[in-house]
């Protein structure tokens, strides 16, 4: 737990929220600030900025909760997103995971796509770099 | 597995890839149009087009396995994404986590965010909706 942190705060109860779950290890929310009808935040109890902050059992969970409650709301086209840093967009620093509606064109998240060929060489030697550290 | 389906050929090895990571649930490689250096795919090897449609035990590693590959990239800035639906941005139906890193505003993962204010009212008429489902 962090003292200063807003999710931490509300999975305390300290600030309401629109609680839709909560177990051991997570707790789930409907956002007040919606991109659509139904989004939704799934997150770990544990607390941490980055989702390489959070060890691995405070993970496990997540996307069976985040699947249940999509089920609950009969969702067909939607998106789970979780931000890591200002840079990509994330606000709060405490791993969320959004579920975000995707009913029609101008509702739910807005996806850029600014693809590019890659290299084949390239990629086989960043492959080698990543396989050398995991 | 799913005869057609592009990744399931990917896991049998009948198309080559990048890959990244193996096990008995879950399979990672390199997306070979990336929108930024490191762009990487986990998937669940049980086939299924949308994340309700993979039970929750093949589910279980898929965020572990993420982290491990942002990890070993050292990522500080990146998106964890996955897309329901061709409305949601999908393109391939089988169900797949985008890993995107962000290392400036131009490349990686581009985010549209069209908030709205919600009336308390309905999230709280929502939320039950979605607990009597739950």
């Amino acid at each position: 737990m962090s003292a200063a942190c807003i999710f931490c705060k509300i999975i305390k109860g300290d600030i309401p929220s629109f609680k839709i779950f909560e177990s051991d290890k997570t707790f789930a929310f409907l956002d007040i600030g919606p991109l659509s009808k139904g989004h939704s935040l799934i997150i770990p109890k544990h607390h941490g900025a980055k989702l390489h902050d959070i060890p691995d059992d405070q993970l496990a969970e997540v996307l069976s909760v985040t699947k249940r409650i999509a089920v609950a709301q009969g969702l067909e086209n939607y998106n789970i997103l979780q931000n890591n840093g200002r840079i990509a967009h994330q606000v709060v620093d405490h791993v969320h995971f959004h579920l975000i509606p995707k009913p029609n064109e101008t509702e739910g998240l807005g996806v850029g796509w600014p693809t590019k060929d890659a290299d084949k060489g390239e990629l086989a030697k960043l492959l080698e770099e990543i396989k050398s550290k995991m």
